[in-house]
């Protein structure tokens, strides 16, 4: 069996926008969390739960980056958040410019925590700086521990990997232990959860550390 | 909720060198097969199974294409086929130049069906004709039935749609009817097939399709 490489440098030309973004972010006290995950990996389930579990705590708005419809964004309003649909048209991930577009159009001033659920793709996303505070991504358990073998940029960018869909197990052949120690390996730091958004399972571990974050920052 | 649109028209730069690609592949009398699908949605376990099953009918050739590893090659060469693993290295898709680069690599001029498994990833993939003879792509039963609806090029790219994992469909909210009818409408000539690799079930409907596109192209 032969391996071929095919090579690109990827660039990475938005890195000061997206660092211009985080210090308009920072004096204005808000926090931007920038959800990453595959197509399906339960993004939106996940934010419906964490804003109906911090139950007002926070003044919360919702970036919600889709190639095409408005689904999420309308499931969230519903919650009585601020939330504005990005149409990427297209486009595989948001950038520092997109981003501070439709945060212009969303208005962060008089708010403490805002979500950008990222474009459903394990890859793209990784590649652009969006200007957020942290980074999270949700690795599924339908997807396989296999992930961060083979989208380590991933696992590298993000600060928290949630685990999610942990209901489901036992039909699916997950080894917990292996995710994380496959995960740690690319990222030391990285801050792991094992959550289900559905039966609120492990929820608590994840909004004491987001609290954490956010009440440091605002 | 406002929706804001940001814009950005996809190059196709690479469609010329598909055709002549394809045009090669034909005169060789062998079908190239273009394997679709978001990270985790089983298209490995698929493709060892639809080996298994067609039994040595074909000799059959695997392109791997992955950002990192090669943990899928070395899975299906134990099946005994010809089988190349192609990085990526942080590209989130397969064009016709890279997968003209694997082809030279594997050799086709013995084989009669070969697979390539795209880059995991439900966006990018789409756009980038690879020279093809049929692109199928797999939408998993936990990925969800609203996925035409936020990656609708996808499935208006594909001959055929394979809803997999049925097995798991007790554990997840899928609408199978809502899923086809919302394929069908972006792509009225889609073909849909409800497989599950772990089981079988639904398999030998699917091989008759792939028997019938490869024994009129040999």
């Amino acid at each position: 069996m032969k391996i071929i490489e095919l090579k690109e440098t990827i660039t990475a030309s938005n890195d000061r926008d997206a660092e211009v973004l985080r210090n308009r972010l920072a004096d204005s006290k808000c926090l931007l969390i920038n959800l990453m995950a595959s197509p399906g990996a339960g993004k939106t389930t996940l934010l419906e739960r964490t804003i109906k579990d911090l139950n007002g705590r926070y003044r919360i708005g919702i970036i919600e980056a889709d190639i095409d419809s408005d689904v999420d964004a309308r499931r969230l309003s519903l919650l009585g958040v601020k939330a504005v649909q990005a149409h990427t048209d297209g486009m595989c991930h948001m950038d520092a410019g997109m981003t501070k577009t439709a945060l212009e159009e969303l208005g962060f001033d008089d708010l403490d925590l805002i979500f950008l659920e990222n474009v459903g793709n394990l890859i793209c996303p990784a590649e652009f700086d969006t200007g957020a505070g942290r980074n999270v991504m949700i690795l599924s358990v339908p997807e396989g521990d296999d992930k961060p073998l083979k989208y380590p940029l991933m696992f590298t960018k993000s600060d928290v990997l949630l685990i999610t869909k942990i209901d489901t197990k036992s039909v699916f052949d997950f080894d917990f232990d292996k995710c994380r120690e496959r995960a740690k390996k690319l990222n030391p730091d990285i801050t792991i959860f094992e959550v289900s958004a559905k039966t609120g399972e492990g929820m608590e571990a994840w909004l004491e550390w987001l609290t954490g974050q956010t009440d440091q920052w605002i």
